[in-house]
């Protein structure tokens, strides 16, 4: 294909950052790829991988020339960033993300950036328990959504570029307004990424049950909570941090719902019970027929 | 193998019984395999299935000749089972379970049991989100625990042949006193379990997130949480009704710990939230490690 943007840079080069750089090379999508770090350590293990075209020890060295700079820092490091990179934003470049919050992405960065910059905020929603950039892999975005928040006023021909970019990437793209975003995702994710944490933390906790027995035992339903409370630390601290009102509001409501199901138990409502699990059934059919996940029993392990 | 028993009798076909029964014809553990169900429909199934040599239509007949009896109907179908094959019971027979709950089935079951019975409950901690007769695998069982819990006064020699019967269908044995065992689970299985409940059906419910975004956007985490959350209704109904004070203990306890992650978000605290994310991934390690889940990253959809 022809490459949609020349030059692309990377700013961070986690799993998103590696991902988006394999699957670059696999579709053509950028002509020259460049990523930084602010880790030194990652940046001799990308330059091993040949991740990039170029790794530069600075943002500023990365974005010179770049038609689409990414940044894929967790979210609490993003302001630093752009306050970082402002100053050597090419003119007509487009700055985009991949931060799991939109408005508090919106708030930190967009003050910062000089006229003639499209910034077009964007969330692929893709992602494994996994970190670093050894864990990134081409196939990560395929047929996954990335949710595109421009502002209301964005050149239409630069999102519309950005749409197309990452559907070179593999993903099928989506647009909405950006507090609609934190609250999709305070239910789809960020929500259940506390309950699975809060709950594996109990396991550990507990005094009468062994670590040892927990593990032993995981295979009966635990395990599926322990892959998704071994995600990143940092990113998901800031995730809360930023997306506080809507995630505290599905908690609530969370809460509230536990309370009524701990009452069926408490009093032995056997048939509200019964209502409740049924009615869930019906959201996995629609998730495994809109292709969101696998009908294989157990996620396919040991068959 | 020479056969461990001679006649097994499979009371309930669902997804255990004829997981068990695949497993039998594998490792040849029985000579021959009867069965029954409730429902003329799963009979009907079985027979064409050819599930097992014979399928009855009564519980009285299946277990009739049978040296072990194996009930694997809902917890809250085992009374009403017992006392129906208590009189058909073979003397020497031995008559086991596959309950989630385990000093329920006790209470339930051995009071209507003939001397000369060993009665030694078991539980094997294996299962997937779908249920049925057709849905049953002879791999289902290996390399998973199967918890034996045998009464103070058990035929220690019975009990070692149960034991060689769950190892000859592919799993490792443990045993566990009846209280501990209900905590054990109560911590690995039943409050992860009415833990996603919970969260599919806030999800279901909200008026401001729709069920097709719920839907779409579910592979940011959301959809692990639906794959336990579609489990067989009935059967878990009567885990929560029957193990009632260690699923709620163990639920007051996630409570108390989420209200704690709540508050850190509230006030900003970034330490505790970054600690306790940080904890909970060594957990996931250990799983792993343990053979008892995958390392393949989102358990290896899409990759």
């Amino acid at each position: 294909m022809t490459a949609i943007y020349g030059k692309v840079a990377l700013i961070g080069l986690g799993l998103i950052a590696s991902s988006m750089a394999h699957a670059m090379r696999r579709s053509g999508a950028a002509e020259v790829i460049s990523g930084t770090s602010r880790s030194a350590e990652t940046r001799a293990i990308a330059r091993e991988l040949t991740l990039a075209d170029e790794i530069t020890d600075t943002a500023a060295e990365a974005v010179r020339d770049a038609d689409l700079v990414v940044l894929c820092v967790p979210i609490g490091a993003m302001e630093a960033v752009a306050r970082d990179i402002a100053p050597h934003l090419k003119p007509g470049a487009t700055l985009t993300d991949v931060g799991s919050v939109k408005r508090a992405v919106i708030d930190a960065v967009a003050p910062h950036l000089p006229d003639g910059v499209h910034f077009i905020p964007a969330h692929p929603l893709a992602g494994t328990e996994q970190s670093g950039p050894r864990s990134g892999f081409a196939e990560l975005f395929d047929n996954r959504w990335c949710i595109l928040v421009p502002p209301e006023n964005a050149d239409r021909k630069e999102v519309a570029r950005l749409a197309r970019f990452w559907e070179a990437l593999g993903s099928n793209v989506d647009e909405m307004e950006a507090d609609h975003h934190d609250l999709v995702l305070a239910v789809t994710s960020h929500a259940p990424h506390l309950i699975a944490y809060t709950m594996v933390g109990v396991a550990d906790d507990l005094r009468r049950v062994t670590d040892s027995e927990v593990v032993k035992y995981s295979a009966a339903g635990f395990r599926d909570f322990t892959r998704i409370a071994a995600s990143d630390p940092t990113m998901w601290r800031d995730v809360f941090l930023t997306n506080k009102d809507a995630t505290l509001e599905i908690l609530g409501r969370f809460t509230e719902e536990l309370f009524a199901l701990q009452r069926a138990i408490r009093t032995g409502d056997g048939a509200h019970l019964h209502d409740y699990f049924t009615r869930t059934r019906a959201i996995r059919r629609g998730i495994v027929e809109a292709g969101q996940d696998t009908d294989i029993p157990n996620f396919g392990r040991g068959r």
